[in-house]
């Protein structure tokens, strides 16, 4: 790079600042300031270093870019402007309802893989995207752009480990150090020393720069690809960087120049501002392009009726049949893959399968790095301890991100453990997912063929897992679609409608066959897909038994099962009667803790005959 | 302490271990090698290192302990059976329903102060502790057992970062480095270098042992304190230590031995074991106790009906107010207090506030420690980021910590960030938290009232505020005792009941203005505590209209206010229509969103009208 292209960049560099504060200041709210510290790293890794196809965002083999510090969205919609993929004009249509140049990025733009906004979560899906280059031997690199701020979120080192441990040289960050967080100074201040030392420590190679300085930015950025390690850049900047009345000043996050300041610090800026269009970007290379094609069917299955098979066991053999014919499918796991039997998948496709240790937080974002690449990531643990990754959960959510989520041990029936390993809350949070589904099979051929329904949906699916074995209930031939369910039992003259899914579908069962034999007749329904629900069928069932339901769940009783059939169904007249696990529970035996917490078929029989006979 | 105490703790741990051995092999689960790890590093603080009064484990100047590895339970009864506190044969009730010996600890247990189990929490719990003695001017120390496997848990270097920061030299972590995870060996096996560099990188004094020379322990506990940072102990163990045929084999997580195993373990274990009973365990300094008292009342309020006052400014106010005379509580911020308006207290109550910096994991984590020291704990940040902590706060919930939670910026009235920072899921996963209260305030009385509210309401409680401002509703002497509702609008021939929170409400009271015009009449609830409901209240008003109930809310449909109406009151007849945010939402002016996501009064009357006619 000649001395032309640094004076360029520099030229560039301040166009972007030029833009982010008008787009800023015309919204009337955003963050013009952090955009400010970054902006001579974005131009020289826009207009000269990253390889991509600037009128191709979504090209396969495009170097990512990814902007963890997600406030500086204005920045990010200026680079992209500028390499002349929409108009510059549009900038200044920033934050308004009818444009795509939101408050923070969303993939409602072609350029943002994943949406971010929510701080500290750009490393891990980064981790994602270089393990899926390596995956599909491309060559595209992974740029992340991160807050000195953001580096306290323990999402960050988490991923930190992993690209350590995995030697993701194809893999950088740039961190962004401008010392001023929101609300105070961040506990580091300059010292960039310290970003060192912990980057170091978790396995990375680190450069210390003037983020400000093209010339140094440039050559840092040439070294990159070297060695076996990935790399961060550790930028000391000025957050305002380049308004002389502002820069490194306290009490400037998120806020707006007003239009004389915009005016003043434009008078600064734009003597030395240049126009990115026209500059060359390299090209990226142009190798084979992944294999990312659905089959056309899946291997059958070959369960038979009254086998006695736990769900989780059965999502670890659906993983390895759907896999072995399926490119599209990586899994990943948290140190769990012998409990929830993605250890099946692991030991046939170890290149397809990523351990990602106790770190949930980094297993989503690294799944939803996949998803952005074309894969159909399959992420497991304990339903509980996707808690952990709620905050990236619906992120994914909100990136639209493809991808599936199976929890195991839910519930009381995983018994001994206790409470701090059982799900009682995954569906309420599941279900609060942004176009998500939830579903729950009770044995192994639904769990099977719920699988292969994940894995042809598009969004984020969430498959709910039971720790003991469950007998077999379907011919391997049924069907599940998502949204439907399943009537068991059903007569005439039903008394109430018993909607189940998981371990208390078997305690529904045993329920109808007691009840049964007092002659009081009961409707039992498989709710195996709680999100979508299949409301027709339920509503129908239930008029037959005067609108009478009782709901059983092996969860609380708050945004699980009940309030969904509650929730969606009550506006018709349905009446529900919630049994779930009312309390904090208690460790001890699967079929004494079913009981202690009334889920079992002698809560439900108690609870129709009182029903039945009001 | 002399040779003969060295060979005391020596067989004492092996004692330990044949306790373990015992109890998991009698309960048929459990986690016996991750016990017999630790044994050595338990045994040596428990006889003879730690200070504390073993009959009082509550006593307010006794060392803390925290099993962050909570799987290993059954090492940390035995320890406390060996003090004396309760008779060893009940280590044989392990697991069992009516015993409180679960299977991973709780405070159901009196030398509980948190639950553990879910990977990584411990060491935040613990910086709160250690923040707590600091301002109670007290001298325990918190020690916090760690298992290597957790260490890649991100919530771990939050906390060490803030300990590291704070220079909590009276925090002492020791991570067992065991070397094996549950499903393979750890990254970095017996590298006690990595973990080294680690947290010397986030500000810690580092020490490697050797994790079964009771001598080594014992030195290097001896220098606990030196100096101004926290200390870590790192010590190579290997899991299932003193049994010769399973130490350092894989396999062997989670795992009881069988019968013949167990006999056979512990004939190797039994020469040189050695009860703990009868040991001298140094004593607590008797230092003044903390003034944890509740004040008899809050200073008063004084709004004017109509002023305009966001919410979550109101929180700020309350905080302040409340904490002016009550000196139980504190507060922590995640580096949002600008905007939640927590920093009025920090500016005034700096010793009992707390950053936390971009670390929501943690920041749950310390207040829970706060809390288990008899403070209220005041946490706040915007409401979408509390998702970040969610496992956090599910374990608190299972600890039934004393955690106060603020929320703010809910819901697309937040406009122009976009969908990344609008809580629109925190209903749902608050509501599934074990014995939480789940509170909306529209205006700043109901802030306030409900800040008060919280103060002396025991267990888990969300406030959720909001980002616009809001007038003024209610005189200064209302009372919003947490259960209840108020009931704004009301006549006889209403034809539909509103119930609304937050912004909402306001929408909900212009539409009974536009209807009222039409001849439409409907009763308008303000739904300010949505856990525990005003179900009575409610009932009964739904009643005087039909039975027609519309809920509208800022919010997702799934698990929020809509879900909790129906859910404990479909059963009664009640016909709930949820308005609420049915789609991923987009950024724009707070009163656009409203409009197109029609939770606003125009969709508030056409709704109606609609119900009206039916």
């Amino acid at each position: 790079m000649n001395d032309i292209d640094i004076e360029s960049l520099k030229g560039i560099a301040n166009q972007l600042r030029i833009h982010s504060i008008q787009a800023t200041t015309a919204a009337g709210s955003g963050h013009p300031t952090s955009c400010c510290s970054a902006a001579d790293l974005v131009a020289a890794l826009f207009f000269g270093h990253m390889r991509y196809d600037p009128k191709n965002p979504h090209f396969y083999n495009n170097d990512r870019f990814i902007l963890s510090k997600g406030h500086a969205a204005p920045l990010l919609y200026a680079a992209w402007a500028e390499t002349g993929l929409f108009p510059v004009e549009d900038l200044l249509k920033l934050r308004q309802l009818g444009s795509d140049l939101e408050g923070h990025p969303t993939p409602r733009l072609p350029f943002a893989d994943v949406a971010t906004g929510s701080l500290g979560q750009g490393l891990g899906v980064g981790v994602g995207m270089a393990l899926c280059a390596r995956l599909d031997k491309l060559d595209y690199r992974t740029y992340v752009l991160m807050g000195d701020g953001e580096c306290a979120e323990g999402a960050v080192w988490e991923a930190a480990s992993l690209a350590g441990i995995q030697q993701l040289n194809n893999l950088i960050a740039i961190v962004d150090v401008n010392r001023l967080g929101q609300s105070e100074p961040t506990a580091f201040g300059h010292n960039l020393d310290v970003y060192k030392k912990r980057f170091e420590a978790f396995g990375w190679r680190t450069e210390e720069i003037d983020g400000h300085d093209i010339e140094e930015i440039v050559e840092v950025l040439a070294a990159v690809g070297l060695g076996q390690q990935p790399l961060v850049v550790l930028a000391k900047t000025l957050k305002g960087a380049g308004i002389s009345f502002i820069q490194d000043k306290e009490g400037w996050h998120g806020k707006p120049l007003s239009k004389e300041e915009a005016t003043r610090a434009i008078a600064e800026l734009q003597p030395s501002a240049k126009s990115g269009i026209g500059v060359s970007i390299p090209a990226p290379h142009q190798l084979a392009a992944p294999k990312n094609d659905a089959p056309a069917s899946y291997p059958p299955i070959a369960y038979k009726i009254g086998d006695s098979v736990a769900t989780r066991e059965a999502h670890g053999s659906a993983l390895l049949r759907i896999g072995e014919v399926d490119p599209r499918i990586v899994a990943l796991d948290g140190d769990t893959k012998n409990s929830t039997y993605s250890e099946k998948f692991s030991r046939k496709f170890p290149n397809r399968f990523t351990e990602c240790f106790i770190a949930e937080q980094n297993m989503v974002g690294v799944a939803t790095g996949f998803s952005t690449r074309g894969k159909v990531p399959f992420a497991s643990t304990f339903a509980c301890f996707f808690a952990r990754a709620f905050d990236q959960i619906r992120v994914a959510g909100i990136s639209m991100a493809n991808v599936k989520l199976v929890g195991s041990h839910v519930g009381v029936s995983i018994g001994e453990d206790g409470p701090s390993q059982m799900g009682l809350e995954d569906i309420a949070m599941m279900r609060s997912i942004a176009g998500s589904a939830v579903l729950y099979p009770s044995d192994a051929v639904c769990t099977e063929k719920l699988m292969e329904q994940m894995a042809s949906h598009k969004g984020i699916a969430f498959l709910r897992t039971s720790r003991p074995k469950t007998p077999v209930l379907y011919n391997n031939d049924e069907a599940f679609p998502i949204g439907g369910a399943k009537i068991l039992r059903q007569a005439a003259d039903d008394k109430v409608t018993v909607v189940a899914a998981g371990v208390t579908l078997y305690e529904a069962l045993k329920a109808a066959d007691a009840l049964k034999n007092e002659g009081i007749g009961i409707t039992v329904i498989d709710a195996y897909s709680i999100k979508p629900l299949a409301k027709d069928l339920i509503r129908s069932a239930a008029q037959k038994t005067r609108n009478v339901v009782v709901t059983v769940e092996d969860h609380y009783p708050e945004g699980g099962l009940g309030d969904a059939v509650a929730g969606e169904l009550s506006m018709d007249g349905v009446k529900v009667h919630k049994l779930a696990v009312y309390e904090l529970p208690h460790s001890g035996k699967p079929e004494e803790l079913l009981a202690k917490y009334k889920i079992d078929a002698a809560a439900i029989v108690e609870t129709v005959k009182r029903l039945a006979s009001a």
